[in-house]
């Protein structure tokens, strides 16, 4: 029952990444899942869980690295044939701290977007041939994530609707303009069925998250997983919590 | 009646931001304007003005440079002492072509974030002690233009409320971007009474909007120096059209 298909997750070592492999994995939800990471040799949990389940594949990637999204195209490809890949989730993103007016700097801010934006952006458009095949060769008749999805897991704290302090200046800034990346691309794709979205991941207890953060990582993962596969084509160029309600840009 | 005070404005050798080097000057609307520039000696418009207005002054000023930023602010200073600056326009901006998705590159994502959103913010952070003087010794007792102000130009193509095609990519994501430094940047400066908001300048028949534009130049700059001089505190935090008219983010 891989009723997702092949799924490529970006920062999938740590944090809400590697929560989202463990429970993919669990739930035997994916044909491959190819977990990406800057440094394998020292992604100790996802080597462990490669033992255990072969569908895993562990590919090296810093997002920020332009020149080996056409390695890691030529890598998934080799393993999904004429299946393509259904599913791309955007998670790695970098929270510069601190960040405030006082502290802000305009590296941090050129530095996050370059993560937490650009790389999206352009992975996406580096991977959107095998995203086309998968859509175009599903069974599904509606946009799902079984047929084909890119999910950008953005933040509630670049919502316009939500923002009530001024903080992290690079990082909300950057979820703001990740919005419109999904915006944009999910206008692009509506012709392809490629389904797109904003998820925010709640609030999460993760290095990023920090101490106070209202959620824990498994709680986050597995609700993400849900919402995930619950998406309609209502979802579609929309921003969704990792509950399932809506968010309002 | 130097009704708004000491004001400086980026990007202004031509384009709306000309425009409103002229309209300011004609509606003798500034005590002190500063106008800068990337090449001052090639900006012949600006100078041509400096022979009838001697309240305008030519600073170079290439926004992507912060290392520039600290004389900046000393030229300012030295010109309007204790006065402060009551309003920066941060108007320099760039737009690549093409940029749709086929096209769309990393370094454009980049560079026109630095240029357009990681510059407002780190300038605005440079000028903010000149932009809190003047807030403070102002008689003004309420937000306005005439008090103190930073006005961000951002564009319609940057609101998610407006956003039905897909192209692009860099500059639509710079300006929901920009909007959020609106967004903080008017919760940082609500208690020092310093005025922030996003204004859309209209789609401008300048080198940047194309032939196909539908105002002038001069419509635009007009009907934003008319449309600044009325903002009251309810547009504090706010995206405001040129003429007037609330857009939603």
């Amino acid at each position: 029952m891989s009723v997702w298909g092949n799924v490529l997750i970006t920062g999938s070592n740590r944090g809400v990444g590697l929560g989202l492999v463990k429970h993919l994995l669990k739930q035997n939800l994916t044909q491959h899942l190819f977990a990406c990471c800057r440094k394998p040799d020292a992604a100790t949990d996802l080597q462990q869980l490669s033992v255990d389940y072969p569908c895993l594949h562990i590919l090296q990637l810093d997002v920020s690295d332009t020149s080996k999204y056409c390695d890691v195209k030529d890598e998934v490809k080799k393993v999904v044939g004429e299946a393509g890949l259904n599913v791309l989730i955007n998670n790695a993103a970098i929270f510069p701290k601190p960040s405030n007016f006082d502290d802000v700097t305009f590296e941090q801010m050129t530095s996050t977007y370059e993560v937490n934006v650009a790389a999206p952006l352009m992975l996406t458009k580096a991977l959107y041939p095998l995203l086309k095949t998968a859509a175009s060769s599903s069974s599904e008749s509606v946009m799902s994530i079984r047929r084909a999805a890119v999910i950008n897991v953005s933040s509630k704290v670049g919502s316009f609707d939500v923002t009530t302090s001024a903080s992290a200046y690079p990082y909300r800034c950057s979820k703001a303009a990740l919005n419109m990346v999904t915006k944009l691309l999910s206008i692009e794709f509506s012709e392809s069925s490629i389904l797109v979205c904003s998820v925010h991941p709640g609030w999460v207890q993760t290095e990023m998250g920090g101490p106070n953060a209202l959620i824990s990582t498994d709680e986050s993962s597995s609700s993400l997983v849900n919402t995930l596969s619950s998406l309609t084509p209502g979802h579609h160029g929309g921003f969704v919590n990792f509950n399932g309600d809506n968010i309002l840009w």
